[in-house]
């Protein structure tokens, strides 16, 4: 080859380069005052020489592009805002719609009656940080690969022990999968159980975001109604047998109760003659404050329970890790649909709660908030009975992060939730959460777990002062 | 009352706090050598005054069931295996089987030439732990809340902007979605897209778990042929409009051919003739080895194509962090989606994820890995080569983290693979990732990221011999 084509065939490289770089500093890429690439990393990133490099750096430089700093690297130079490309770059549509829609307004600063959300401030973010750092300093390289779709199997074990522990189910870690939050653990058993031609019975009210992932299947959902004693079961489908029945047994979301021991019997009785599964969401009854602690349904039937939990509420929202304990027949089609489906919870995540449960700071921080939560939850029943003395029922306040404040004649809706929400306090009328619409409509769903005892007595006095 | 009542409801409940504990002894939650909670915490936890426990523990411990350790706690004595409950807290069952049909081997320790896996001994352990660390101490504590079901805005933008920097992809982080690894993006699109009247074209072969994953949505799903130069396009069907095309192609899923630009317009053509969607899957096409960087197909139709991306090779697959760019239409469906799935991807992960990759660590380590996977590449081309000469071709070497050995007239099958496994060697034919079975079965799918030069000449020998 002649030293004129090795010439030619060197320019042409320096121009594709130069070209390269300047459709990146008006593409975007490189924003004004960002360093770029060190010329050896830019030089291996797209395969040329690292002097083809600093030659075209030097032309940017020299074309008023760049600017090199001594000892710094070189800097995207501020153009002013004149960027050809800037205004085409994005597919023609308005994004700015798509996020109002889509933004979920998880960063209300105000008064929070939020039911069952924990108190932020006092998440074991320090201990979590020394369990965190413990795993990843004590990895080996195979924990870093692909892991088990079930889950971690210390972690599966520690949780049979709080289970066992806390709960008296009896369980074996086989039986035990590791998911996404108890949102993911409902996902799965609706995909599995669920089509078009199926129908799901469900308390109402309930969680709307629970509803919707019933309605993601297409199945027929046959909304069930509660009472004191929880779902009456006597109003359970009789002509048609439903796949699953969907109940909180341990404190009804949003009402509070407690499913009584009769209709738990009756409940069972109805899923074993109807071969339904019940999918027992046990959300928050770690928080109990009157009497025994509840005991799972779970524990009387191991054969049609499914029992959910979750880490959202003892331990943090962002986490998203929860677990579900599943009859022998299902664990191996529900492990085939968690790998179809996110193949395993991340793995690093899994093995820090193991630790975090294994070293007792699980059970003393659920200790811990059990006695803040009760001193708030006090506090809020004072705040009522003293506001709205005869004015006001309270029920659903034996457990959990929320309690059902009752208003005989009045009517919560979207207007009063508005005005509150323009004086920075934010409530969660009843009517939100059925399914068959219309009823409840006096009745606020008061959570107080985020709150502290002074916000809970400015946010009743706000209450008080628009209802007047 | 008078004091012998008060008496005997304090017997009473000595006895039942007796039982409590007993029963937890001989159920397994305390185990042999274990310490039990402190007196305190355990008053707390069971809500009765802490001269009860320990008055129980010292009963217990007469009886020789705990130990009591100065200065150090009760413990539980070795009672060597004596449970009358043991065999019982479990539900009928063999768990044994389960556990043996639900673990998959994810460590393998032997020379596994597994395609698309990653160097685990040179994952950034190091700088990951240091952003991870960062984070934690750094979070407001609305991060430890629930958070935006798209994911992390920080994180979100990073990727918009590594994208149009290594793809050529133009798009707005408010069309990207955060998911637990491309295996989530691809289940969420077939759960939006297809039902069971519906169909999807895919590539045959293909990885045999995204082959389940249309299953699992029951659309009927239509293999089409590839051959060098990608998928077939004109073999897609004709009198059927598939919901989705699901292809690989920078670097086809397993047999590493890249879709020609040609292919690649006839293509989208198809797409708007049938109202397709494409699933344009880029799971390894960072390492590229030869030419410039392949351009996504998405760069050429932002409205028919869904780019799918994954963090599992690039950083590590244990992360489950991947991605979505997807057209406007499809954003505000499959946020909806994925936040009915798992709410949201974990929140800590996700923002030391983007502050990792602000911190420019990941473009440095994926430069630094694509000059050790040249290097392992070489090698195996070279052991090929020398070992096999003119008896093998080699094709699919130009990126990715595997290529394919074809040896003419060869057949590999079980029985072939189980001989190499029981010299500790796994090796891959490619008539496993077939959905039309009977074809290519002279081809080995040969990984070589996780392997050492050392193993990569080791493993080509011991396949040498045993084809001799």
């Amino acid at each position: 080859m002649s030293t004129t084509s090795t010439a030619l065939v060197q320019e042409t490289k320096t121009q594709q380069v130069y070209t390269f770089l300047r459709d990146r500093l008006f593409g975007g890429i490189y924003m004004a005052g960002e360093r770029l690439p060190s010329t050896r990393d830019l030089a291996h990133e797209i395969g040329v020489s690292r002097a083809l490099i600093v030659e075209v750096y030097e032309q940017l430089i020299a074309e008023g592009y760049l600017e090199g700093r001594r000892g710094s690297g070189t800097y995207v130079v501020d153009l002013g805002g004149r960027n050809p490309l800037a205004a085409d770059i994005y597919e023609q549509g308005s994004s700015v719609g798509l996020r109002d829609l889509t933004t979920s307004d998880t960063r209300f600063t105000g008064i929070d009656f939020r039911p069952s959300f924990p108190a932020l401030d006092l998440i074991p973010r320090q201990k979590w940080k020394e369990a965190s750092l413990a795993v990843l300093n004590s990895t080996s390289l195979y924990d870093w690969g692909y892991a088990d779709p079930a889950g971690n199997e210390e972690l599966r074990g520690q949780i049979c022990r709080l289970l066992l522990h806390n709960k008296g189910i009896q369980c074996h870690p086989s039986q035990v999968i590791v998911t996404a939050g108890a949102t993911q653990a409902i996902m799965l058993l609706c995909k599995l159980l669920l089509g078009p031609n199926d129908a799901i019975a469900s308390e109402d009210p309930t969680a709307s975001f629970i509803r919707d992932i019933f309605a993601s299947s297409g199945a027929t959902i046959i909304p069930t109604p509660i009472d004191e004693q929880g779902l009456c079961v006597d109003q359970l489908p009789t002509l048609i047998s439903p796949k699953c029945v969907f109940v909180t047994p341990s404190h009804q979301f949003p009402f509070g109760s407690i499913l009584s021991i009769g209709r738990r019997i009756q409940l069972l009785e109805y899923a074993r003659a109807n071969h339904s599964y019940i999918i027992e969401d046990d959300y928050d009854s770690e928080f109990r404050y009157a009497g025994m602690p509840v005991r799972a349904l779970r524990e009387l039937d191991a054969k049609r329970v499914v029992y959910v939990g979750t880490f959202s509420k003892n331990m943090f929202p962002a986490l998203r890790l929860g677990y579900m304990v599943v009859p022998h027949e299902l664990v191996a089609p529900l492990i085939q649909l968690k790998r179809l489906t996110d193949m395993h919870s991340p793995a690093l995540s899994q093995a820090a709660l193991a630790k975090f449960i294994a070293d007792r700071h699980l059970e003393h921080h659920i200790n811990h908030m059990k006695r803040i939560y009760r001193k708030r939850r006090n506090r809020l029943l004072t705040a009522l009975g003293e506001t709205f003395g005869a004015e006001v029922n309270i029920t659903g306040d034996a457990a959990g992060l929320h309690l059902v404040a009752e208003f005989p004649g009045r009517r919560f809706d979207t207007d009063l939730a508005a005005q509150l929400e323009s004086q920075n306090i934010r409530i969660y009328p009843a009517g939100t959460y059925t399914i068959s619409k219309g009823k409840y409509e006096d009745r606020l769903i008061m959570g107080f777990g985020n709150l502290t005892e002074e916000q809970i007595g400015k946010g009743i006095t706000a209450i008080a002062n628009l209802l007047k």
